[in-house]
């Protein structure tokens, strides 16, 4: 089977990486519009060739999009406008709602498999691409009733093949929910990160006083903004309530503060610490993977 | 040397296997409330006989305070009142200008030094104990110049066996700096998880679409309500101030996400990524101690 891969970066860079190495596809081609990415994914041996978007969808069983969402929605209707019925596409973007909408109509839509794997790290573009990335963890499979089964076969293979856990979901609900479980936490970061830069200017007191848990609370906050823009974008109405949502508990927390209400305090923190028993289970799975 | 640690917690805990460790001390006297942690230390091997506190003062060269911070300001003018002239006290807790303000007229003042390693995990108690907890890392000693020099030396000497740097800063200062270096980090990953548990109901979103970023932005979340209600108590007016600082800047973002103002949500993440350069500087001097 041959695989093309859309946008050579940390995840696309992934993906290609470990389904040729586990044997899922004989072939990689690359596409990327950057010459400094396709220089570098072929030095890194992301992939075998880099080819245009046309000569991918003439010579591949399986597309992968793995570029920016606000680029997943323009490629993808030109992608299914280039494939036949036996060719698979699937994209890999963080928001899934707007992206099936845009192909609701085409002849082909039952040969795009919307997905969402849950793995990532703060780095991004091909050097970033590592082996191994999404082994043990979760991958979304978004309105898969609008598939053909032939297609959805291939993609859960796919996914299997990776040594993921595969989910079905609505795209209406998997837009919600990460926009609380994954997008939110990005908003958090990014402006902590901004609150902290903006009263300590001159960085010394960063630099001394930091400890592990606020690096781990503002890792994210080193994202691509040219990745995270465009998902706050298509995700927006789902962001704005779950943002929301946290201004007000936060505020909150600030008025029990600000009236020395200890008690309350302290009942605000257990109920967090209740999120102990579920990443624990979390760790559990992965252990046992 | 005899060192006497009041509190076997995750800090004092780690503190006494590594002073035992490298030799600074020879013996390790434990000072605890709680039966289980006292059992549970000697178990661990973190000291090697529990006593009283009068036992302590009675016995110890040097005396680490290491309880939350509400009980530092109980427990410090009581131990002052209890040494003699030659005997050292230090405190390890996350704010000083309060606890140093308690012993202000103690006749024993010069001989506490208010001190803040910053470092720690999630995790309390003596199980939480880690030897090198402290290697690398730095640690705050706050308004030295109304310390002996002797007591000054001692604890400084201490600190460097534990392979700490060390800095110097007044005790207002480092209040005001941890509160938005440390304790705002707390805030948001607690209320962090409280808004998404509470989204989240039945757990299996959270389960099912929580990836690395997630986990690391609610890490704090897991930590002690009672280590860190008294933190955000003492530490009120800057704690304030800061939580206030980020609520506006949250709410920023809102307005600029709830407008589609595409190029400002942009920006604001630009200014995040400026703290790369700050966590790859750390990690930089990380590598090279």
């Amino acid at each position: 089977m041959k695989l093309a891969v859309v946008g050579l970066g940390l995840i696309g860079g992934s993906m290609a990486l470990d389904l040729k190495k586990c044997g899922y596809v004989s072939e990689v081609f690359g596409v990327d519009q950057s010459i400094e990415n396709q220089q570098s994914a072929l030095e890194l041996k992301l992939v075998d060739k880099i080819v245009t978007l046309e000569g991918a969808c003439k010579q591949s069983d399986i597309i992968i999009i793995a570029t920016p969402v606000s680029s997943v929605i323009t490629l993808l209707p030109r992608i299914l406008d280039l494939i036949n019925e036996h060719q698979t596409v699937l994209d890999v973007g963080s928001t899934k709602n707007l992206i099936i909408e845009c192909v609701r109509n085409h002849k082909y839509r039952a040969n795009f498999v919307a997905t969402h794997p849950m793995a990532g790290t703060e780095f991004s573009g091909p050097s970033a691409a590592q082996e191994g990335l999404f082994c043990g963890k979760a991958t979304v499979i978004c309105d898969s009733l609008e598939n053909h089964p032939d297609h959805l076969k291939k993609v859960n293979d796919m996914y299997l093949a990776l040594k993921m856990r595969v989910i079905e979901m609505k795209s209406i609900d998997h837009d919600l929910h990460v926009a609380y479980v994954s997008h939110l936490s990005h908003i958090s970061s990014f402006v902590l990160a901004n609150t902290v830069l903006d009263k300590e200017k001159d960085a010394s007191a960063i630099f001394n006083l930091a400890s592990a848990g606020f690096e781990s609370t503002v890792r994210l906050a080193k994202s691509s903004p040219e990745m995270w823009a465009p998902i706050f974008d298509q995700n927006q109405k789902n962001i704005v309530e779950a943002l929301g949502d946290y201004i007000d508990r936060l505020k909150l927390f600030h008025e029990s503060l600000k009236a020395h209400d200890y008690d309350q305090t302290k009942k605000y923190m257990y109920q967090s610490n209740e999120i102990k028993r579920i990443l624990s289970q979390i760790q559990k799975t992965k252990e046992k993977e």
